[in-house]
């Protein structure tokens, strides 16, 4: 099943995919047609409170920077001011030089996971769906990735949730930066798969229903430009598509800061 | 005002905390009655989504540390599964020796803050309310914060929401360990007061309503123990009671987890 967020006519609603026509979630079941794909808004699929994310967990990404290989899983966090919709622009902000893609698998909870053994992961998975974990490069010599990775807009997130995936570690990710594939490899080159990163976190992390879980990128991160169309295809999901767009400089903004 | 969130007869609700009664909120204004202080569970007083910190932003603290002085602010995220409310156990985990208290200040949203001026940050501003900044020191090696700051319970915020603090840069913090003090310092020690924070921070997070700004810490800060009672106290504010706990080894709950 695919499970989308909306906007339609003003209003926000949950709802199925089936084919292209979004029909209501009633029971966990489709019910009434609510309209065509071509007709809504798709939004981000889930609204988290708490989005927890793999750093350096892709064998490939790994070789690539020539770090040491991860004893366990490096985590960091995303606020969830930075969700962005499928469709929606990603805005480079006016002081960054670097902004970069990194095309990843997201987890959507689905039940309150506390202290998950990992052979049991599985049942605190509502699905998956596509995400774009951007980061600022300039912005990483704060210490705390706070602004490289959290800036309004650094985390689209979409198309849908796709419930049906019986084996995350048997999917493809591919991103594509104006259609040219600059990431592409199996998830099974995650150095810890969805059942021990969500073992992991729980132990420390309270995840409830739609929080969702990042697990890293492949090799292949690079520089995306205002006016590029970024795409990120997990095999089983769907596209992710979004556009870059420069962030108005400060002065061109309604407020006036006092810090550069 | 004083905006309390509580608990009563397995209840959430939000109300006003008149003398020791909790009446309604109705329209910003005091209604019927709900019960005494004494009868219900006060909880965290919002529900933010985002949590921005602002990290070494007292001048004390700056010394006491021997760190450069901060040209600009300095900030990390916690996540709001770390949200505990007053009166809440904080649980030191198991892996971790050195938990520390950080008494802060935070801020709580009142509407849609984005690219807010220094000059006009207190319209974006609902009230006041004391955090504890709870770190797990032993975690800070794990390079991004995300363990060491936002662990379940780490966020400890209340005990309400103080509508009418006309000055926040003229009040007092006091952390207490066991009844004694431990950090005390007037706000007027931070770098990088409220309103410039607010207004660095919203060039790049749009904060929402129930959206929370830790200001930073005082120096002093120092470890605690299982069986410790700690306090923050702002004056104009009131006082954030909470008490460590040992968690419970990995062994002694209910999952099996794969990874140390």
């Amino acid at each position: 099943m695919r499970i989308v967020r909306y906007a339609l006519d003003g209003r926000v609603g949950r709802g199925v995919l089936v084919g292209d026509a979004v029909r209501e979630l009633r029971d966990s079941e489709p019910g009434a047609e609510v309209g065509r794909l071509s007709e809504l808004t798709l939004l981000a699929p889930c609204e988290p409170r708490t989005i927890v994310c793999a750093g350096s967990n892709y064998a490939g990404q790994i070789i690539e920077k020539g770090r040491v290989w991860p004893r366990q899983p490096s985590l960091f966090l995303k606020s969830p001011n930075a969700i962005a919709g499928p469709g929606a622009e990603i805005r480079r902000p006016a002081e960054v030089r670097r902004l970069e893609y990194e095309g990843e698998l997201a987890v959507v909870i689905g039940r309150t996971a506390r202290d998950v053994p990992a052979d049991r992961a599985a049942d605190f998975v509502l699905g998956y769906t596509c995400a774009n974990d951007v980061t600022a490069d300039d912005w990483r010599a704060d210490g705390q990735w706070a602004r490289a990775k959290s800036a309004d807009t650094f985390c689209p997130l979409g198309p849908w949730i796709e419930t049906e995936i019986p084996d995350p570690s048997a999917l493809r990710i591919t991103t594509r930066l104006g259609g040219q594939v600059v990431q592409s490899a199996p998830t099974s080159d995650m150095v810890f798969g969805v059942d021990a990163l969500l073992a992991f976190v729980t132990r420390w992390f309270t995840l409830e229903p739609g929080d969702v879980l990042l697990t890293g990128s492949p090799a292949g991160v690079g520089p995306m430009l205002p006016g590029d169309p970024v795409e990120v295809e997990i095999s089983g999901i769907g596209t992710l598509h979004n556009t870059v767009a420069a962030g108005e400089a400060p002065e061109g903004r309604s407020g006036k800061t006092v810090l550069s």
